[in-house]
């Protein structure tokens, strides 16, 4: 098995690229940026942005899976300038699956956002059938990448599968701007901050453990059956306010908490109907949230120590 | 009421100027190209690509309504340069929200496709819940256009009413690459050429008349309810075979054929459940198949005939 991870230097990628090399893949990761290098040694890693077609052409030639996982913007960031959204995200994707196609990939695993596609849900937990309004470009433009993915399909026969995640959380997350409430609930509670709610901290999310990610990506990329969309979440809601008694409790520290104006970009309530993804891609969390949240607090705890310990071994050098 | 109509000097927007200027609009169009001068008299023109922002906002200001109409592709037309069809459509439709944001326009009308948003249907007639999984990069563009209008909808408060229309014909409908069975055979049956048939002529296509068209949008323009989206054709089908059968019973005249490969852009079957407009929008087609292709094949002869005649004309005067 031979996977190129557009994005693979990420929060998401990081943990994929671990678990397909350490599963026996050739893989090989290409992005902006490598957010941790001593977790990536041993695959082999270009830095390009997503419009450079010539790199993203080399990192991609050979492969016979490619793993999508690149958004230049987060949901709030992507409502600024949507035309910029549009052009930074949708057309190097169109010219990804052009290259694609011309190198003979055999198959597109894209991630898909089961946070923002759906929008507003009439009920929950939403089926991969639901109606698809989103209320940021975000949402918008990974549909239409959904979109064109079945296009290339039916008229080029460029295979493709479609996951829908919800909130992923765990280690090597990075604060990214308002993306991620765990690391950004557990940073400022590390560093003695009040944690910013916005709302009144009852907007419910379907916060899902990144190595259960991980494994549904895996199992994607060598499914053989009929299905090309699967939403990937716990299939269970929490509210703002329960993620951050749930860290209290982890963390045996107190927790302050600062509530902030809701945003027009947060949609109330979003958990997912996972049972597809059950049934079809053999795929189910293994992770618990108590379990999940105690592995990302160890993962950060020790990361904070490192820095410390960085910075205090400069501090001695320098004497 | 103050109309601009983007895009109004093509075959519906001619027809929805003239329909609106008779109801006592205030109605001005803008677009690439205006195919019928004097048909348009008395209506307000400025020529201009989608992309020339500033006769945009020029050609808006001080308007209530916008009729979106334009499309530079065709569904054939746009699977050649996807990233170009992006370009050319969704960026431009994106800045003209952003201006009807800035200009306080009460509510754009998008005229979306009926034909090609749902791509290959599990069943019909199709009603406007139903999956929507283009196989043409046009109906792809059109659907995206569909959910930033939401977008701006949720976040911005700008109104908008899109009508999924199903294949309109009737008078000034221009040969327009493969676009538009109804004007393309008649013209090869008035020259006494075959016409082309891709694949077997089984496809099934539902043929609304035009002025009913530009009636739904006249009731789009002043509609105050809930709705937003609206499927606007007759809800019958017909097959390529039945139309050129109904052609030969309308003009009375031999029709030869010509049968050729299909094509992967056209979806088998595509007929409308009309329902919704039906009940909420008051609107129903009012021209039956038989009148509207009597009219249509009315105002070909009469064009074809001032054509000859004004070729006559040159001619004598060249003598």
């Amino acid at each position: 098995m031979r996977v190129t991870v557009l994005g693979g230097g990420g929060f998401i990628g990081t943990n994929l690229c671990r678990r397909l090399k350490a599963a026996g893949a050739d893989v090989r990761a290409i992005g902006r940026s490598l957010a941790f290098p001593d977790a990536m040694v041993g695959v082999p890693w270009t830095q390009a942005d997503f419009d450079d077609t010539a790199s993203l052409a080399a990192a991609i030639a050979g492969a016979d899976t490619v793993v999508h996982l690149i958004s230049t913007t987060t949901p709030a960031s992507s409502n600024v300038d949507m035309a910029q959204d549009v052009a930074a995200n949708l057309l190097p994707t169109l010219a990804l699956l052009d290259k694609c196609l011309e190198l003979g990939i055999r198959r597109v695993v894209f991630l898909s956002s089961g946070g923002t596609v759906y929008g507003i849900p009439k009920s929950t937990p939403i089926p991969e059938t639901a109606a698809t309004d989103p209320i940021s470009s975000y949402g918008v433009v990974r549909l239409t990448i959904e979109k064109y993915l079945g296009l290339y399909r039916h008229l080029h026969g460029l295979d493709s599968i479609v996951l829908r995640v919800a909130n992923p959380y765990g280690p090597y997350q990075r604060l990214r701007g308002h993306q991620g409430l765990v690391p950004a609930f557990l940073e400022r509670i590390l560093n003695d901050e009040p944690i910013e709610i916005w709302g009144d901290g009852e907007t419910v999310r379907d916060y899902v453990f990144v190595e259960d990610v991980a494994e549904a990506i895996q199992l994607a990329i060598g499914y053989e059956g009929r299905e090309k969309l699967f939403n990937i979440g716990s299939g269970h809601g929490r509210t703002v306010n329960e993620v951050a008694q749930s860290l209290r409790d982890v963390l045996g520290l107190p927790v302050r908490t600062d509530y902030r104006q809701a945003r027009p970009v947060d949609v109330p309530r979003n958990i997912l109907d996972i049972s597809r993804a059950d049934a079809t891609l053999d795929w189910r969390p293994r992770v618990s949230w108590e379990e999940g949240l105690r592995r990302t607090v160890d993962w950060t705890r020790a990361r904070r120590d490192g820095i410390a310990e960085k910075a205090q071994t400069v501090r001695l050098n320098d004497v």
